[in-house]
C-alpha cells in the first residue's frame, strides 16, 4: 500500500464474519479494507492476493506479516496469501470452492447485508444428497435447500427451483458462500417469497469415456441429459415436490446462466421461470444475435415464449468486466426484438462476483410460482 | 527422511482421496507413507507437519519442495505445512474442522476401508440444521443423518443416536472425517444396524456470561442442560423419531465420550445406550475410582444399571497414548467390580484418532436398537 493510502486508513479493523470461530485475522475495516496477518518468521516476501492485487506485507520484530488492501466491493471474494512463492490458504478463514480450488473467502460487510443475515426467523434445512448417476458413470452430490416447516409437515408439497453455480465452482457455491438457505429462510418469513425446495447440483457433468485411446479428447457435456433424466426424478421421488412445469423453475449464474438458458428453452413443458445472473447463452459474443438460427431459432416466436415463461429474469452487476456487459447486452437486444418481456436487475456497486448473485437471487425468487 | 527410509521407498504413490478435486497432492504408498509437493520458489525451509513430527521437504530446480514421511497408521491424520515458519494448510487437500482449525487432512487407505467406502447401496440424507438455544443465547447448528428412504415413507418413525467429537473438534467431525452416514448407508444396507437418525451436534455450549465485568471467569459449560431441553426436544419435533428412552442411543468420543456418560447417568429416563469411545468420565485420572462417590454414586447399584442400559459400549485405539489406556483401565476395573456388564472393542493399530472412531461407531450402532 502506497504512503498516501497509509496516512487515510482508518483503525476501525475488526475480524471477517467469514474467519474460522475465534481467529482475528483476517480484518476488515469500515473502508471495506482487508489487514492480512501471518506468522512467518523466516519469510522474506508475504502478500495478500485479492481482487487481482498483490499487496506487500511488512514483517514485525516478532516476524509476523501484516498489511492491508484498497477498499473493497461489498460481499464476498476470494482470496489467498502468498508466502515466498508459495500460494496457499489464509489459516484465519474459512474455506470456499471456486476458482478451481478450495480456499480462503472473506466477507465484506454489505449496506444490504440484513437480507442474508442469520435471523430470529423459522429456518430450513440444508441436505446433502449423494446419488450415482447412470449417465455419467459417476458418483456426484446435489444440497437441497427445504423450507421451514417441510419436516414438520408431511404433506404439503412444494415447488422448486434448480440453482446453478458458475465456472470452476461447484454444487457446494450456492449453499456456502451464495447463503441461498438465508436468504430464502428470510424472504419466506417476510412472505416475500412462497415456500419452495431448492436444489443446487453440480453443473460439471461430462459423457463417460469410453472405447477410446483419445486422452486429448474434450470432455462431453452432458448436463443438460442428467438434469432432465436424471436430477428431476430423483428430486420428485425424494421430496415432497409438486412435480409439473408450473411448479419448477430454473436459474444459474455465469456458465450456469448460460446453461440454464439452454436447459429451459430445449424443455420448455419441464420448466416455466428461468434467471440469468451474470451470463447469457450467447456468452462470449457481443454481435448482434439472430433469433431464427440462435439456439435453433428457440427465441423466434416471442408471444409464445411470452405465454409460456411465466418470469424470464436477467440481472448482472454494474462493474462486471467484459465480456459480459457486451453479450448480456446483445441477448436483451434480441429478447426486446422479439417483444419477449423480462424483468432486469443491476446490482450496484458490484462485479462478476456472489454479492451480485445474492442479491439477483433475492429478486429472482421473489416472483417465482405467484402466478 | 533420513537416507536409509529413501532407499526403502516403494515409488507407487497415488493422490489421496481426501483430495481436492484434481489435485495431484498430496499422494500416498503402499507404505502409507505421505509424500507432500508445493511450489515455493523463494522459500528457504519447507515442511510436512505430520503425526507429531516435521519432515524437511527438498527443492528441484523449479521451486518445488517435495518430501515424504515415514509410515503412517491406516485412517485419517490432520496435518499442516510448514513454509518458512508459516503454518499454513495444504492448499492440495481438503479441509477438516479438528486440532481447533479447520486445515488439511490425509486418509491412509485401511484394510478394512471398506466398510465407509461410497458404495452402490441406497443413501441417507445430512441435513444441516440451524437453531436458536435460549440456554447459551447463541446460534447453534447440528447435522442430522436420515436413513434412505426417510423422505419417500413419510409415516415410518425412526430411533436416534446422539454422536458427539471430542475437544477442539465441532459438529462437523462426525459428518465429514468420521463418514457417519457411509458407515450407517453400508450397515444398514447389510441389515447388520436398524434404520436409525443420528444427530451430530456441537460439545460446546457455554452458560451466557451477564452481568460480571470479571474477564477472568472460565466458561461454564451447560451442554448437558442443552442436550436434554433443547435438541433433543427440537429433533423430537424437526424429525419423525420414536421419542422414548428405548429408542434414544448417545456415544461419544473423548472428551464426547466423558460427556455423554456423564448426561446417560443423569438421564437414565431419556437414555437406555451409551458408548465411550476413547474416553470415560474418569479422564484423567488412572486411580482407583469409588463407585460410592464417583459421579454422585451413580454406578453404585450394578444390578440397576444392567437393567437399564441396553448397551454399554467402550472401545480405544490399541495405540492411545497416556491418559487414555490408565483412565479407560481404571474405569473398566470400576465396572467389572460392580458387575456392570458392557461391549468392549480395541482397535488395532490405532491411537487417539479417526479410524478408532469409525471403527467404533460401527461396532456400536450394530448392537443399538435390537431389543
Amino acid at each position: 500500500m502506497a504512503q498516501s493510502d497509509k496516512a487515510t486508513l482508518v483503525e476501525d479493523f475488526k475480524p471477517a464474519s467469514s474467519n474460522q470461530p475465534g481467529k482475528p485475522y483476517p480484518q476488515v475495516n469500515s473502508q471495506a479494507r482487508v489487514r492480512a496477518s501471518i506468522s512467518a518468521p523466516q519469510a522474506t516476501k508475504v502478500q495478500l492476493d485479492l481482487g487481482g492485487k498483490k499487496y506487500d506485507l511488512v514483517k514485525d520484530d516478532k516476524g509476523v506479516w501484516t498489511g492491508e488492501s484498497l477498499p473493497q466491493d461489498e460481499g464476498f471474494h476470494y482470496y489467498q496469501l502468498n508466502i515466498d512463492g508459495a500460494s496457499v490458504p489464509d489459516p484465519g478463514s474459512l474455506y470456499f470452492y471456486g476458482a478451481g480450488r478450495l480456499g480462503s473467502g472473506i466477507e465484506i460487510p454489505a449496506g444490504d447485508g440484513d437480507f442474508y443475515a442469520l435471523k430470529n426467523v423459522p429456518h430450513g434445512l440444508v441436505s446433502e444428497n449423494i446419488y450415482f448417476s447412470k449417465l455419467t458413470n459417476a458418483w456426484r452430490r446435489c444440497f437441497v435447500y427445504t423450507p421451514a416447516g417441510y419436516n414438520e409437515s408431511t404433506k404439503t408439497r412444494y415447488p422448486v427451483l434448480y440453482l446453478q453455480h458458475g465456472s470452476f465452482e461447484d454444487e457446494t457455491g450456492w449453499a456456502v458462500q451464495g447463503k441461498t438457505n438465508l436468504i430464502l429462510d428470510n424472504l419466506i418469513a417476510d412472505k416475500k417469497a412462497v415456500p419452495m425446495i431448492v436444489v443446487m447440483d453440480n453443473g460439471y457433468a461430462n459423457k463417460p469415456v469410453t472405447g477410446t485411446t483419445d486422452n486429448t479428447a474434450r470432455p462431453v457435456s452432458i448436463f443438460e441429459e442428467v438434469m432432465v433424466n436424471e436430477i428431476i426424478p430423483m428430486i420428485d421421488t425424494k421430496f415432497r415436490t409438486i412435480a409439473n412445469r408450473e411448479h419448477r423453475a430454473i436459474a444459474g449464474l455465469s456458465m450456469g446462466a448460460n446453461q440454464t438458458m439452454r436447459i429451459i428453452m430445449n424443455n420448455l413443458d419441464k420448466f416455466s421461470a428461468i434467471g440469468g445472473f451474470s451470463g447469457t447463452p450467447n456468452y462470449p459474443s457481443a454481435d448482434v444475435i439472430d433469433p431464427n438460427t440462435f439456439l435453433d431459432g428457440k427465441f423466434k416466436d416471442g408471444a409464445a415464449i411470452n405465454k409460456q415463461l411465466h418470469v424470464l429474469w436477467l440481472s448482472w452487476g454494474s462493474k462486471e468486466p467484459n465480456p459480459f456487459p457486451g453479450s448480456i447486452g446483445a441477448f436483451r437486444n434480441m429478447l426486446d426484438k422479439q417483444g419477449i418481456k423480462y424483468a432486469q436487475y443491476e446490482s450496484p456497486g458490484t462485479a462478476h462476483e456472489w454479492q451480485t448473485w445474492r442479491r439477483s437471487l433475492k429478486g429472482y425468487v421473489s416472483l417465482l410460482f405467484k402466478n
